[in-house]
């Protein structure tokens, strides 16, 4: 093995990213070097790409991008019992200090002190990608390498789903990227009984209806409120999966929600956003949860379960490109014309 | 409408059942009367039917037999408001108290002071039946009344099932009556990721096969225990359905179920049951509940929602008689080559 | 019996109210009439009396005001079976409609079709109420009527704080009118570890302090987020109950609550309220859940066993007045020196 | 710093045990040595220096007894980074795999591979012991060391209770033991509106009126589901927590509480327990839940803030006695006129 590994860095506080040679991470006694076969791009990813705002308030370049993946373990440190050369896993990009009081009560996911691989710490955009042994996650041999690395946007979309009883459930999605389909998808395989998809895209409302919705909503054609009125009878929806970030589509989810129903909140909104708690949440009784990363490991063997099984997570897969083809992979991101990105290295 | 109708009455405290003309019930102000379209036959039906011991103390004579039942009101109580003729409906057999604790605390289907529809008061198998307009579901006017009949049992699948996080998760059902089966349909709906079943009766466990069942053992042939671990590699089932009111099928079922596992428990043994509570509940942190009829009516929009979209409950019929037929009915029951009976009065 | 009473009416679309000679009402087969003890004023009612933007929308004169009460049963319909002659009972102000889908899945507290006492129906400042049967609850006979009426505002209380782990958690509770001092007291006799009370009036800062408030704070002289923070060695509080309906006192409790934490909503914003809903809810994985009412009946069990044990709710009466005092009893209410103001008929 | 210690070991299969000079453990990276303040005697313990048959199957000797304990860190391994020298600490004695599915989901308490000081691991009955730095809880400075050490079976209790809503409810801890006083204590705190304490033995009685039974109830001269039944005014119990491993003692709990009440198992039968599941769990809708360990460290969290504030723990201590004095506090503790035996090294 060379000492140095291809990665596409993000070098300057600026819009872009470099692909370079770097060195191949050294490991501490409890690490592991993972040889990466697959990764997908988040949204996440794009951000730091374009440099908005958020990334530059969070982003200290030089940073290798990247945190889904998938890959075989080449090199395991010396401490390491429990992993071996050869492991097929993927991982979790959180890396919690597990010390605090979250992380010592079941909820890694909001450490306090948290990294986050492709943030704050080189990611998975390269050739070999260096992981706390306590972050990795097996794969079933048989899993393809590119939908092993959606398990984490999967796992989004599961642990937005986790606290409604969602048998019989009739759901509204607002945003459909690719953790909005992935959160259609697992709805549809929970047994949700109808679901309603609400994008200005319409490609994505097409890859929606793929994904089980049962009814896709163009906000510049109807309104998202009265039609799920309408086609629910008056009830509203059970729950609504608020995946877009966009506060008229959170106003329109509490509207949409029945009395005592249950609202997920995990796109980010780019402001503050306004809303009629009186009406729309106390008279209600309504439930809001903010969704952050995923249970650790909890939302992982749910997510590994459902992708061995019930879910067609390929369907979300719209484009395999080479690292190297990685502008073109933002530009289609940028244009909105796609479901979920993979990279292969 | 005549004063009189049929009905399948039990007269005397002995074994058996007669046919005969009885008068169609008065009803108080807050009752309606349901002609009654399609019945199916319960397992407390077929007890009272044989007048095994649990009958002799509970059922006191004469009464008309039957408690799963849909059809339409026919006629509405003086102060009815909200039920109309013509209203396609099916009915909780629980007949609750409305004042006691649980009652007042949502919790109707184990009310201290209930009455059962066919047990204390008569039943179904008739061409009419007397209801409180408190205990009437509407019915989709599209689900056949040989479906809509089959929400009561089915809601006792679905209230054993309600506990679990159910997308991913093992489940061993023991026990392929008619519940077990339906409870093995609304694991595989709810995204269950492997179903094993468990039973002694080879036509049972094909029946279990189609309604989803991926493994199925019978005991005679095979230890459930054994088979559940190596299949699982080890790590047993999330979640233990005990259908079939055998001692041994629940101490294999707490044996097989994991760490931290959820065992419901529904099946209704006929003598008192010995477990090992230390190693089996104790160390191994194992929550079991009791399961009684269903919650009113949450359980009931659940079921009416999978019978109309995802589970195919039809599968589980396998006979369907006349209601002059009953002691067939009662006859096939007994030799347990049957999955579910209907009959048509 | 005569056939008139006294009562508090709403005569006109703009302020104030009149005592005036009213006819008692008549009873259907199902409803009870309680002659009045005790009634306590509500900010509800204030809003009424002030003919505030709320009321105007919401009202429509005549009727009489006031819901919170507790008397003795003077006559019972002709249908009523468990209610009797001089019982003494409090009541649920929500008449629910009984056939919503929150009503039949046990949330009657946000039915769709709910009537409220002494809002869209006429109330209980006066010498007799008429009550439907369903909505009575039965008191202690040692429990002094002026605290038997204060059930329902301490059941709110009691609803806020029903899904957090009491025992040692820490509590932020904002805005200290009685609502807040209840919910004060109920977290003290539930095992909270500390209570930080949060308000502008160094009045009811005192009564909170009474009612076991460890830390309150006057945001005029110090920041509640800082004192907090501070005060906790950067953990943050376990739980915010916001019971001020002020869009800073929210934001405030979303700061100071941990990561994971929970947000009881029960303060009616005037308007609508702005909210970080990135870095304040979804990253910190908080819950937001809209309190309305009571559970029915189960938080009237648990208020009714802490106002007849462990919780002195007398502490946070600071006024009791004849029900013909109303002036002086609002304009009370409007300087807010006061805790609870008693109103005897 | 000398390489011996002082050690109470368990040496041979068969009743008894020895105090001697063994050497100090040497520390891995992960490591810390603690210098023991205070230890407690378990049931656990007296069970291993007895002998018992549950004992000869599963302990090896030589192995140094005890697991409650509190003291300072005096040395940490090499790669410890969040614990110092001079730190107050505490330690949860199961010391879980951490790959495990349970580890890895937030219930390392029932860890598959789990080791357990004093039992597979040398113990706390001595001047050190040996410590995963995972494994330490920090004290609070000013929590006496006989206290601070009485967090492991006060945490069994904090378990037991931690699936009831307490405001309010009625218990029934049957046994008064250690962990049925904590857990009498424990709800009282809590808010539970009445404790009904079981026992033979009427020393701990008493000591369950002083932790805050209201009734007490020796089966050898009353009938506690009797009593029970008629104290409740025939509702039953909300709860029942069963601390004796006695089979009589669980059968009469699940008489004495209510339809849809909560059972937690946590004493150890010796045997297997014979229940009526049909009548006593089935029908009634009841839940019961085996209690093993605490939950690691959500548990922690509540049991060191209740002892810090609300929970005297200290009533529970009847005798404070030397290590060397082991054999006379095994026969105090064996007569049973005790509640807590401190040791001191």
């Amino acid at each position: 093995m060379s000492s140095k590994m291809k990665a596409l860095v993000k070098e300057k506080c600026a819009p872009g990213a470099t692909i370079k040679q770097v060195d191949i991470p050294k490991l501490g006694p409890h690490e592991v070097l993972v040889e990466v076969m697959a990764t997908s791009i988040c949204g996440t990813d794009l951000h730091i790409y374009n440099w908005n705002r958020w990334a530059a308030s969070r982003i200290q370049p030089p940073v290798i991008l990247g945190h889904e993946m998938s890959g075989n373990i080449v090199k395991v440190g010396s401490a390491v019992k429990s992993w071996h050369l050869g492991d097929y896993v993927s991982l979790e990009c959180h890396f919690s200090c597990g010390i605090c009081y979250q992380c010592r009560t079941g909820r890694a996911n909001i450490c306090r002190n948290c990294n986050i691989l492709g943030v704050n710490l080189d990611g998975c955009f390269a050739s070999y990608v260096r992981v706390p042994e306590n972050n990795l996650w097996k794969n079933n041999s048989n899993l393809p390498p590119e939908i092993a690395c959606l398990q984490d946007p999967i796992g989004n979309a599961v642990l937005a789903t986790s606290s409604i009883e969602m048998r019989s459930n009739t759901v509204m999605v607002t945003g459909c990227g690719p953790i909005g389909l992935f959160t259609t998808g697992v709805c549809r395989v929970g047994g949700a009984s109808k679901i309603y998809a609400v994008d200005y895209n319409e490609y994505r409302l097409q890859l929606a209806r793929q994904m089980g919705a049962a009814y896709t909503i163009n906000p510049l054609q109807l309104d998202p409120v009265r039609e799920i009125w309408k086609d629910t009878g008056g009830e509203g929806v059970d729950a609504v999966m608020e995946m877009s970030g966009s506060e008229e589509r959170l106003q329109d989810g509490l509207k949409a929600v029945k009395n005592g129903g249950i609202v997920s909140l995990l796109g980010i909104p780019k402001e503050k956003v306004s809303l009629d708690l009186a009406d729309d949440v106390i008279f209600k009784g309504i439930t809001l949860t903010g969704i952050s990363g995923r249970e650790i490991f909890n939302t992982w063997y749910i997510t590994s379960a459902l992708v061995s099984s019930l879910l067609d997570a390929g369907q979300v897969i719209t484009h395999r490109l080479k690292l190297e083809e990685y502008e073109e992979a933002f530009s289609i991101m940028q244009s909105g014309k796609c479901g979920k990105i993979i990279l292969y290295p």
